[in-house]
């Protein structure tokens, strides 16, 4: 009897300090899921695990018994849910003794190319749109150390650069076009079934090349296959109206949008990413700019900083929420920290901002009402 | 023996589990060593858990063997430790029945307490100083909807505002001089010690107004106590020369640093900032606007992007490495998010930056050396 109570208070204490456990990196947390093996060098900044927040006011203003959790993917490592996909392509580029790494990317893609080819000891170069990245990412690529280079175009064109000069030189391409990246990225979808122990009924997503929803399809399938989820979610993918190629079915040239994320007119994921919709019984919509900027206000009600692109799902669940069965659980991914865009917040708040005020305690007081 | 391998079967899938388990935020997770009782909202944006990351390139830069962790506070919700002591300030308020909250802030704290309270249905008033907080901490104070207030007059005239109006009116004051403030802070400690499993020998620690330092001191005691660790590590406090008051145990009237969140000539927690300095054996140091810079790149060469505050940490490792024995284990504390302050990584950084390149193949090959 005493030794069966002995080891019942130590696997209580065991689970007690589980809870607390050292969250190793998403590589170590899933490694039987993703294509390494013992020798893999994991490149690694404890990415992933990131915060599943309920979302009060939002179900409050949507109502009908229906929940609905951020996946606050901003708070991994260099802000974005890019790190997921980054850990595994750099860790492979370095397994294959790549010496250099190169994307293309409309800001969070080179923060995280750059951080994690850093870490590992190897050069980053990165094709940034001239003027179309938001300060807080182009800040990101230089404190990294990347090489960054500015072109006169869009991301679209970047990618097409990118492409060619990694067929042509030594030095690994880690677009999401490197299969590794969404072997990474699926990792979320295991987060969310293992926080909320089954799928949600829908998954909101922006969608800019693709690459993330592709991703999340991906991995609910994994764990479906495993059944550690019952169900599937259908993929709800949401882009910004001037730059919504899957929306319309149709390449967009010059595509334009606050959301500077999903900014792309060509999407390189484009079939997987209608598949991901198609066998989820998903849908693509578009949301506008003041759709947008509505919902990321909101997103800050709930004490949740993301960037403009990532209000774009929470805009989708907004705007098509009549199709909601009642008591439905809906996670919206915010793929970036607010941080990354600091102007767009600035410009865009109802807050009440007093500056330049004389340090006089009576006159303060009056301005607060009191 | 059937039964009994099941049991062990059932135990392991719940340990391998608990690895993934949801962080259920730092009051949650620490409940025994705060002071809360079961009728206390908790407000909580799942803060804490933030990674400790092994710093090699940095070990490298000073050898002997020495061990150097990085505490990333910066992946907290709102982007600082601020967020662990506000989880319990705005959820004692809360509780307390307040309807409005009021701090002075170097931008950081008013960044927290507005998500908070907005999460708490609170409003929340901050004090700054106006032209002094960095351009991110100011977009999250407005999208969080705090009402700012920018003063013309330094961070401690705000504090001492603060004070008075909280004295006279029905508002909580949610400063360090708040109690329960260094209660939630004091959590980081612990979280450092379960996962070492023991304290470092040292702690290096920016020092503004002092709190932080003081919560640490208590934490690393409290855990001492419970015998979770057998020794207790040096607190080393950092500060920028020209806002030394603890080092030079002096008064600033104006002080002065690119270190804008430590930019403080008045501390509140001066005597419990050098009762830890004293008890610990520790020491307080002063590091130069360059010193900290060279800290800020060094840590950007580990994939970290903090905010200049938190690189006079690593500043002051370097700086009186000398001091450290061999073999031992260090703990830097990274404060805050770099995100916060993008300009001043776009102003100090060894990257290069070429701007308005022509989208040619072959300029750019040549440009990247191939």
């Amino acid at each position: 009897m005493k030794n069966k109570t002995n080891i019942i208070s130590k696997i209580k204490s065991r689970l007690t300090n589980d809870s607390k456990k050292e969250w190793p990196g998403l590589i170590n947390a899933y490694k039987d899921f993703l294509p390494i093996n013992d020798s893999t060098p994991i490149v690694s900044l404890k990415e992933g695990n990131t915060p599943l927040i309920r979302a009060k006011s939002l179900e409050k203003h949507i109502g009908r018994g229906v929940k609905i959790y951020l996946k606050y993917d901003g708070l991994n490592p260099t802000g974005s849910f890019k790190d997921r996909g980054m850990t595994m392509a750099i860790s492979k580029a370095k397994e294959e003794g790549s010496k250099a790494v190169i994307c293309a990317s409309t800001g969070n893609t080179s923060a995280s190319a750059a951080a994690y080819a850093k870490r590992a000891g190897m050069k980053a170069f990165v094709l940034i749109p001239d003027g179309y990245v938001a300060q807080g990412k182009l800040a990101q690529a230089l404190v990294y150390g990347a090489e960054v280079l500015a072109i006169n175009g869009n991301f679209d064109k970047a990618l097409e650069m990118v492409q060619s000069i990694a067929e042509d030189y030594p030095i690994t391409l880690v677009n999401s076009v490197n299969p590794y990246r969404l072997q990474g990225q699926k990792t979320a979808a295991f987060e969310i079934i293992d926080e909320l122990g089954e799928a949600p009924e829908w998954l909101c997503i922006p969608v800019g090349n693709g690459g993330n929803i592709t991703a999340y399809w991906m991995g609910f399938n994994e764990y479906f296959n495993q059944k550690k989820t019952k169900k599937l979610p259908k993929m709800m993918g949401f882009q910004a109206l001037g730059s919504a190629p899957l929306v319309f079915n149709k390449l967009v040239k010059n595509p334009e949008t606050i959301a500077t994320a999903i900014r792309i007119g060509n999407p390189v994921n484009w079939k997987k990413a209608v598949e991901a919709k198609q066998n989820s019984l998903g849908s693509f919509e578009a949301v506008t700019e003041s759709e947008i900027i509505e919902a990321y206000k909101l997103i800050g009600e709930e004490g949740i900083f993301c960037e403009p692109a990532s209000a774009a799902s929470v805009a989708g669940l907004i705007k098509i929420q009549k199709n909601l069965s009642d008591n439905s659980k809906v996670v919206c991914v915010l793929t970036g920290n607010g941080l990354k865009d600091p102007d767009c917040a600035i410009n865009n708040n109802d807050a009440v901002f007093h500056t330049k005020l004389d340090p006089d305690l009576n006159k303060i007081s009056k301005l607060m009402g009191f």
